[in-house]
């Protein structure tokens, strides 16, 4: 059976957005902007955003947070009936947690060509080797997304220049 | 850079009862019997087995239990100097874990044929296309951790018949 997607290109457009703001949230407290929520019957009912250097855990992404508390809302660990929209390409922990958690349907903005496993470097999410698959669909807000994460690096970058510190 | 493992085999099979006695502490709550340990400079620095069911979160592996113990531990996302050892072949999400914590060795008991990615289905932790990878090996004490599991579905599947619940 072919998957298809239950949003229309605003809807999409809306909920990449309310991920946005999650990576805006990481963004002010100097963490890699990047932001994820979990939608269920047309509500957010998971957010999260990228804490890795605050946590000092290497699990802190996005995606995973918002898994996990979609996962406390509806008192299930199948998100059998969600979709997730992440701003940037997920990694294979967060497309395996996808798998695992059974989303329906996952968007993502920007493409990571450096290891993003939605499409890019490979596609866990639709791999039929797996005992589920998700309707996959990249390209949402893409330049909006990857601005953040392209802004975020040279601000970075121009700060380590100015400090002498070596990148 | 070959990598080589750090421990003789008297070594690995000993943490590796150590990854089993975590096994059946989820055995003892009727959750698949699944259990890891993360080990540094020879000292075990986490522990974790799986807990889906109590949890209801999909993302509740032995894998990322022992995982955020270790980080929380040293202070640090970075498990570079580390060893890990679970009794069942890791699923995507647990490798990319191992991925992202940059684990430096990968040791795990029975293979999982339906969903494996440290060798049977792919091997994410292999990939020369990710920023790390790690040293893997299996088969240790495989048969002590895949006869856990094949128990724990022997008695599931009799329970169910005995009620008459459809498997």
């Amino acid at each position: 059976m072919e998957r298809i997607s239950s949003f229309n290109q605003a809807e999409k457009d809306f909920f990449m957005m309310e991920a946005i703001k999650e990576a805006k949230k990481a963004e002010a407290i100097a963490e890699v902007p990047i932001g994820a929520i979990v939608v269920y019957q047309g509500e957010i009912i998971g957010r999260g955003h990228n804490l890795r250097e605050h946590s000092q855990d290497a699990t802190s992404h996005a995606e995973m947070f918002a898994i996990q508390e979609a996962c406390r809302k509806i008192e299930s660990w199948r998100l059998e009936e969600c979709q997730l929209f992440v701003t940037l390409e997920p990694c294979p922990m967060c497309s395996g947690a996808m798998i695992l958690a059974r989303v329906e349907e996952v968007y993502f903005g920007a493409a990571d060509p450096k290891g993003g496993t939605a499409g890019t470097l490979m596609n866990l999410l639709t791999d039929q080797r797996f005992n589920h698959r998700a309707y996959v669909e990249g390209d949402i807000l893409a330049e909006e997304c990857g601005t953040l994460l392209t802004n975020f690096f040279r601000q970075i970058r121009a700060k380590k220049k100015k400090t002498g510190q070596k990148e």
